[in-house]
């Protein structure tokens, strides 16, 4: 039968899209781990090599008016430094595709550049390539190969009994990404959380080193829709306790909100089975961050449930931020 | 001095900032071979590493309306391909970052990427990994890590007295081209070798291999443009015979200017010391294509020149396309 409407991509959204495509691709030798994960693994000789690619897109990630012109490169490479922390890597070689405008100032782009390769440097890995190409928006393509962990953590690993943490705190980025659509000048900690995502690659370098966390994931559409697929790459379902959720009071009567499903946080959401919890406590003065237990994970059948103070479930509306699926700003 | 006026990367071009920018970006451990040359050759363990990115985008590149989107995937596979070619190494995983307008079809974008994916499989590599934004216009930035050979050949190795080399034929993808800029429906062989690069990796593998090579970069950017880049890796000057240069007289009378400078060709274009042809000559047969010698290395000083059949030099205008130097179509 023939469809009376083609299906566009804001229909099926980013994720239905890749979970259509993806697991199409044939696999093949020496790949350890295919598409699906935060990174892929493959295998030169005998090294795992992780690798993952993201892109920063003006007018959908950013505005202009919004950052620096190093911003935007700090950035455009920050958030796939998060992908390898998620899978326990280390960042080592990045190639990113540039397109801009024809009128975009050389100078400009040029510091783009300039931010992109402190970045890596300040983590350890090096720009060893690019292209550029004309477009009629900036965007920024990058793409950073890692070292891999002998065990990398990968999404599917949670089962039921395992418990829920997350790194740092939720919601601030979100809240700053508000503020900036509301006034592109706005400035402060939110804002910055926003502007600059801080990986947390020591953090999952450890975890996975240790072999705490049983499965990771780094949170950039929120903590609902990252731990979603989590969940669904597992097998399992999970319970939030609403109240154990890190965001800070600050954030006011939408910090639950921003928290669940603003996204941008770039902080790590892992499972660790009971028997480890002793050594995630050994460990946890080393991650360099704040470590909350935010809850559990139970049989796929209960699905995914936020609880509120009296254990009850609440409501969940928004389920993080698609591309397609929900318009920006 | 303030500039009164910004330059803008049309004013500069791609090459223009790629010269600029690129060698500030700071070297590092494990870095064989940072920016400049096709690929970046990286360390993983005992093994080095290929790693290419390149753009296909939407109006630039391409028009939708030219080719299906099966194509599409194809050739933004393809001319990364060409670029492992050009090291002499072997394609083995690529990742695609995509970006499409929210109202672009779910089954256009799914054949893109099945095309892409049946390039990859067709050259010995596997799709590992992608990710999905919304953007205006349609962009693929593709990823591509290959196998290095022993000894990766680079722009850098042409020495005075070597001979030149070119694979193939020219100027039938730039005719190609033209023809889908007057008509959007045209078809046959021209439009064709626009349509689907064979990137020469046979021969490109078995010229580094065997050492034959002492330089090597793809044809994407014109014959004269890319002679260009690799004279000035080598720090050498060419000439070139005009009458060798192999391009099908179906072209006609602008065959001359569309093998010179059109573009697209994605064959090798390589030099060879005069100790080395007889090896050349032996293993002509296994290269798979055909190989015409149209002209020598030089010194830096006699810059890049065409020669006549009467051995006088030729006004050079046209050097290759440069995204932002020149408006398309």
């Amino acid at each position: 039968m023939a469809a009376h409407r083609q299906p566009t991509i804001a229909a099926i959204g980013e994720f239905g899209f890749l979970r259509r495509l993806l697991p199409r691709l044939p696999a093949g030798p020496d790949v350890v781990l295919g598409p699906g994960d935060d990174c892929a693994v493959v295998r030169f000789g005998n090294r795992n090599v992780l690798v993952t690619t993201d892109a920063l897109v003006e007018h959908v990630h950013f505005e202009r008016s919004w950052m620096k012109p190093r911003q935007i490169g700090r950035k455009a490479y920050l958030v796939n430094a998060s992908d390898i922390a998620s899978m326990g890597g280390r960042p080592r070689f990045c190639v990113v595709a540039t397109a801009a405008p024809a009128d975009f100032p050389a100078a400009d782009l040029e510091q783009i550049h300039r931010g992109l390769a402190q970045a890596a440097a300040e983590t350890g890995a090096r720009v060893v390539g690019g292209n550029l190409s004309r477009a009629r928006e900036l965007s920024l393509s990058v793409t950073l190969l890692g070292a891999a962990p002998r065990r990398p953590v990968r999404r599917s690993g949670a089962r039921s009994g395992d418990l829920l943490f997350v790194t740092g705190t939720l919601g601030e980025a979100a809240a700053g990404l508000r503020r900036l659509q509301r006034d592109s000048a706005a400035r402060g900690a939110f804002v910055r959380r926003f502007l600059e995502p801080r990986p947390r690659l020591r953090a999952g370098e450890l975890l996975a080193a240790e072999g705490v966390a049983s499965a990771m994931i780094d949170i950039s559409d929120g903590l609902l829709q990252d731990l979603r697929h989590l969940c669904a790459a597992s097998g399992v379902g999970a319970e939030v306790e609403a109240g154990a959720v890190p965001c800070p009071p600050r954030l006011g009567r939408r910090a639950l909100g921003l928290a669940l499903a603003g996204g941008e946080d770039y902080e790590l959401l892992f499972t660790v089975r009971q028997r480890d919890l002793k050594r995630l406590a050994t460990l946890h003065s080393r991650l360099g961050c704040r470590l909350t237990r935010i809850g559990r994970i139970v049989s796929k059948s209960a699905g995914l449930q936020v609880l509120d103070a009296r254990a009850n479930e609440m409501n969940i509306e928004e389920l993080g931020f698609d591309h397609f699926a929900r318009a920006r700003g």
